[in-house]
């Protein structure tokens, strides 16, 4: 028989190969790739330290076909002894969970290395990191590259600095990529980043040298996520024999009560007994039998749904305002629904519509998609959010819409899923999977923003047939009062004088109205471009 | 500053929380995708050993929700030192090429781990599986499972069989999962399986114990693809320094000549020219700047095309003969197109047209999707393919066609990319991305087969428009015989008997024609149903 070689492939060798499941696909993409993974990174970190983020980006051109990109944080910093590996391994990272979750931006501890070995594979050349995590404390600063083949980092240089930050983390790499200034661009992710992260301020100085600068528009953190436990009804028969093998606990009820979401003493009888097993029992001792019947009896048992303290949404408000600062807005309105569960996983929907006469009016709607407040750019047609805003029926709403596709109108329609695990359809992180609960959701909250841009519009359009009655009575009004002054038999002039004074009245009660909304018209850019200057040193070192 | 927990994750943690990037979301794909992983391998492992293959597949149902799945090959098997990795630790194999390539199904040494992987997570059961490599050796019959901490293989039992088959191997797995009858079933998988590998017999019994045989058309094997070279044009900077420091060539002209695609003495030399690089320097001591000197060099010298023997098409005939057995066909065409180069890998195109009247004439048609032989049931939305089959202007060759969607028609398109280098949208491997260089090669061939489908269908026409013209010539027989009798004084009854024979005999010229076609549409459906029975054992053991 012939023969085959069979090897182990590592899993830097594998994502090298099939970058594009990675969103490396292409050198414009790459480069906003490599953007987003470092400032995901960049604002978990913060959050994690309870710090109002800071994140600074900054693009270089190198040549025509390649860029620097620079990404630097105020976060928490990354210790010493697991700068490389954070960086230089593909697959670690804190915020994987095999058991229950938490809501961050990343999730998997592929991202940032993939930039890396993207940078590496094109290029050639090591990144840069500086990592400080102590006021007092040097700075490590580290060249490395990937080893693909055993997927662990190979450090250049290794050196320490006397940062002038007090904490964070700051990355520099150069890759091959294209620049370019349209949808789906760094400067796009950066505006639709600021939007859903009303804490955050993000300074950007583009290839031209331009500065952006997004202020906050808040100074309050989200609320700090907390972790969850599994629920009872998400675990599947292979995860729970993992945990048998792993607790502490010593009998099967404390085993319920402390490894599971929900579980009191009295759920973890009422469970034991309907899976017909001694409470007492070790939990390291059940046969494959007896796990199964344990997991039938948990999810069978009536359990009260999710904690939800793990969802951190961005809240009602703040979303209106942060819109409000990006966009001239006639009318906004937000939504934030309470969590729901899919799989055992808590999430949550929040929507927001914002109309403008800046929009062009005879155009799909832009739809603005998040998942954990990071903005969604690609693979809009494969993702559960577009589903659910086309399946709405718009004209209920007032909104043109033709057959299941988006609305069309001068609007932006904004949704954002906030989850403990986002079930994206590939490790690009671009669309959310179509779980009919979610899309369920997603439905209920963007109706119920119809029903306030339907309430909006028919003021309006109210406010518009008032004005056109009351020019009409203006126009009839001289007729009118000379009529009245026959009939009545009174002086003519002074009725006339009277009746075109009320029906002027009334005009300008409508006119006021209408100037009322003009006012509140005046743009509120946040995303001032503070003046075109070449940057001729790296700033922020 | 609050501290965070860096860890490694391994490869099948991530995979086991992300399974639907595998094709493992729901109970009743989990069961095609298990089905698919194993037979692509079964078909692979045949081919390897050049033995005409021989499969046996079975899906046994254990409860409502749970199902047991049999694969069952005569190829080459594994050899006992590799079986446990084979199948217990994911990207483990021996398909996967970090340059150059080979054409075979699997490509990633992912499926068949992660089908167990997702059996143990559903049931917490082991597979089993039997591997045998030659004639006069006993066959090794391991059950194991996977430790996802680590993962690699938890051996349960290992032990020896004196198995009846001479090499191959068996799989055993359970899983939960739903069985249905639809499109992107399990028989439909089968079915299309056998339409694109005409040199393979499959046999399949059904949860109902129904067995279908999809029997082998020709017992001629597909050439065996070789393995190539990287090609100078498609090769990246960080691959190019890997191969330097990797290579046991003395000279950089003999890496240029032994390790690339299409570089003979002559094209090494200019190459080296350009880059302004002597040829006798050692591979291992290129600076990055030379090594970037020689990667320019490299993609902008004139070198041919790359070596097209690692491609293995099906053929046109064969492919023709194949959609015959399966379908009532009223015309068939088909074509192989010449290979082409997307991103320095060498592919090619094949397609296929049929009509049936069988086929419902109002619907869109059905489209086979293929990459190297493997049916893609999945995502056809998102696929290159599609994309071509729907760009195409069917209206020019007489099919209907609403706007950019498919065609409408009782006909059946399919399409087959055969390449060293599929570039799937996803791991589990259900569409082909849209690289331009592939969508213009499906288009030429669709039109190539658009072409012939309107010969047939004019020819066709005018078939029914003589039939027709004779018929009216005919119904005006004894008018005509009467007036050229009274114009020409001749006998009435006989001009008369002339005439109508005449006519007769032109409807039956034509009619014959349309028998002869009623003959070709005698139904040839290769996967007989041989009759329901229970199969009460296991029947190839």
């Amino acid at each position: 028989m012939a023969n085959e070689v069979l090897k182990g492939i590592s899993v830097a060798e594998f994502f090298e190969k099939n970058r594009h499941l990675l969103g490396f696909d292409n050198p414009i993409r790459a480069l906003l790739t490599t953007v987003k993974e470092f400032v995901d990174n960049s604002l978990d970190s913060a959050e994690k330290g309870k710090i109002l983020p800071e994140i600074f980006v900054q693009i270089q051109k190198v040549s025509d076909t390649r860029y620097k990109v620079i990404v630097e944080d105020n976060g928490i910093g990354i210790p010493k002894e697991h700068v490389a590996n954070a960086f230089g391994k593909l697959l670690y990272g804190s915020k994987f969970r095999v058991f229950g979750g938490i809501q961050s931006r990343g999730q998997q501890g592929i991202g940032a290395s993939a930039a890396i070995l993207y940078a590496q594979l094109t290029t050639g050349k090591p990144a840069r990191i500086i990592s400080k995590t102590e006021k007092d404390k040097l700075a490590t600063v580290l060249e490395l590259k990937i080893d693909v083949k055993t997927n662990s980092p190979e450090i250049i240089t290794q050196t320490e600095l006397d940062w002038k930050k007090e904490h964070g983390v700051r990355v520099e790499v150069e890759l091959e990529a294209k620049y370019v200034e349209k949808r789906a661009s760094v400067i796009e992710y950066l505006k639709e980043t600021a939007i859903v992260n009303p804490h955050a301020t993000i300074i950007y100085i583009d290839p031209l040298g331009q500065k952006f600068e997004f202020q906050r528009v808040t100074d309050i953190l989200p609320k700090e996520p907390v972790e969850i436990k599994p629920h009872p009804h998400g675990i599947e028969l292979g995860l729970l024999l993992r945990m048998l093998k792993e607790t502490s606990a010593r009998t099967l009820k404390s085993f319920l009560t402390s490894e599971f979401d929900r579980v009191g003493e009295g759920t973890a009888e009422e469970i034991l007994k309907t899976a017909g097993l001694d409470p007492k029992l070790g939990p390291k001792f059940l046969s494959l039998e007896q796990a199964d019947k344990l997991i039938k009896a948990m999810h069978g048992a009536k359990i009260m749904s999710p904690t939800t303290t793990c969802l951190v949404p961005i809240g009602a408000e703040l979303l209106k305002k942060s819109l409000e600062e990006e966009y001239n807005a006639e009318f906004v309105h937000a939504v934030t629904r309470a969590p729901a569960v899919y799989r055992g996983n808590p999430f949550l929907i929040e929507a927001a519509i914002l109309l403008s006469p800046d929009l062009p009016a005879d155009q799909p709607v832009k739809l603005f998609r998040f998942a954990n407040r990071v903005p969604l750019l690609y693979q809009q047609g494969a993702c559960a959010l577009t589903e659910a805003v086309m399946s709405v029926d718009w004209k209920n709403y007032g909104l043109q819409q033709s057959g299941k596709n988006l609305p069309i109108g001068p609007a932006i329609i904004l949704l954002h899923m906030a989850s403990v695990w986002a079930p994206f359809t590939s490790e690009s992180k671009e669309a959310i999977a179509h779980y009919p609960e979610i899309i369920k959701e997603a439905k209920l909250a963007l109706q119920e923003l119809g029903r306030a841009l339907q309430a909006h519009l028919s003021k309006k359009h109210k406010v518009e047939a008032a004005k056109q009655r009351a020019n009409i009575f203006k126009s009839y009004s001289e007729e009118l009062a000379a009529s009245l002054a026959a009939l009545a038999n009174l002086p003519k002039e002074d009725l006339i004088k009277k009746v075109v004074s009320i029906s002027e009245e009334v005009v300008a009660t409508i006119k006021e109205t209408e100037e009322e909304k003009v006012e509140e018209k005046v743009p509120t850019k946040r995303a001032r471009k503070i003046g075109a200057f070449r940057v001729e040193e790296e700033e922020n070192e």
